[in-house]
């Protein structure tokens, strides 16, 4: 039975890698780098940088290999990504077994790997089935409040991690006055009553191209969708985070 | 203006600490350790321990300092906290005085400072105001799903952060099959059907002590609690915290 070490990496700042993290990284006889989507360019090079930096053991190699393209025309969204798990598994398959020593084998996951991330279960997936370790990273939550020097909660009370489509298609949560939305395309706020939100937003959390905006949402929306455009023409890509708390 | 660096340092174990971390640690002027409560000797001797092999900044000075208990006969909550806030506030700006040479000065947070942290509450209080930079840190949840190896989340779908209290007082969110309860000094999980949940809980997580359990809700909930009291006798205090999803 081999280890696979799945490595929260952060949210994009190089040094938002932990000691712990340095370690499992060091204690790995193969690195596998997955190359993916518009944003591989900086995703990989983030991965290598981490390498460069922070591998030290001569031992361990670095393997990069392209992840398969999700089928965004089936119609299904769950069974559309258990295909594309499925096919990512087959190709983290065929990648291990191109290296039979390898007994200890690591993944740089952006951010952390519990949070809105495929790694655990395509994971699961493997035949055989390795020994799974965690190593927790930071997340984009957590670089957008840090970011902003607020707070994730009000004192005391709860609070709900979603995503763009839930916030789309059920409202903003019943349960909590605060609300942090991930996985966001389509500037999903917009559906929200601007004058009943405060929004911090952030887009490349962490990184050097760090955008942030913050206000009432009826005052910020706009300059919000604004400023997501330029960036996306600007690096190709984009990713941003951003928490609603009710006024 | 000063800075005040609240520097997250990750859920016990002392590799959480990131490179960000390291390096807003060592270019500190002064690092304030607060000691509190029945933990205190355990959470105390961590920062500790951080600074001994992290701190190489020959500059850099270790103020320990006594934090004011809070006042739990205060019948309203957030009354009480809000008193107790204003007294810490005094407390570190008594402390940070005391330094006047210090531009720079660095709280090492327990977790992340931004979830159910005070810290940031008690910096808004300081006047003059701070310049706060916050570093982010592991937190309790991620230490927990990581021990356990687990998703935060379902595919796509929400998760409520939330307190003991709230799950005491209004059940289990409606929002969300997944929920983290915190905060909860008193196994509120108790409160639940035990057939319609699966559980994954942790104490001291990350930690050298961590205790584990994980499994249908009305399979372990005694054993958790019996795990709990143990604990606690053992080391004087305990610190859990647990993700419930609806079956």
């Amino acid at each position: 039975m081999f280890t696979l070490s799945l490595i929260g990496i952060g949210s994009g700042n190089p040094d938002h890698v932990t000691v712990q993290g340095i370690k499992a990284l060091n204690a790995a006889d193969l690195v596998l780098i997955p190359l993916k989507g518009a944003e591989k360019t900086e995703l990989a090079a983030l991965r290598h940088q981490i390498c460069d930096v922070h591998l030290s053991n001569p031992k361990t190699k670095i393997a990069a290999f392209d992840l398969p393209v999700r089928d965004t025309a089936n119609l299904s969204y769950h069974h559309g990504v258990n295909d594309w798990h499925d096919a990512i598994a087959e190709v983290w398959a065929k990648n291990i077994a191109a290296h039979p020593d390898a007994q200890n084998v690591a993944m740089l996951i952006w951010g952390d790997p519990s949070l809105y991330d495929s790694a655990l279960r395509i994971a699961a997936r493997l035949n055989p089935a390795p020994n799974v370790q965690v190593v927790p990273g930071i997340t984009a939550i957590q670089a957008l409040t840090a970011a902003h020097a607020i707070p994730f909660n009000d004192i005391g009370a709860p609070v709900v991690v979603t995503t763009g489509r839930q916030l789309r298609d059920h409202g903003f949560p019943t349960d909590a006055d605060s609300a942090v939305i991930m996985l966001d395309g389509q500037c999903s706020f917009d559906t929200l009553p601007g004058e009943a939100f405060d929004i911090w937003w952030g887009a490349y959390v962490g990184m050097d191209q760090q955008v942030l905006r913050a206000g009432r949402l009826q005052d910020v929306a706009d300059d919000i969708k604004a400023a997501r455009t330029e960036a996306r023409q600007r690096y190709g890509w984009v990713m941003d985070v951003y928490l609603l708390r009710r006024r």
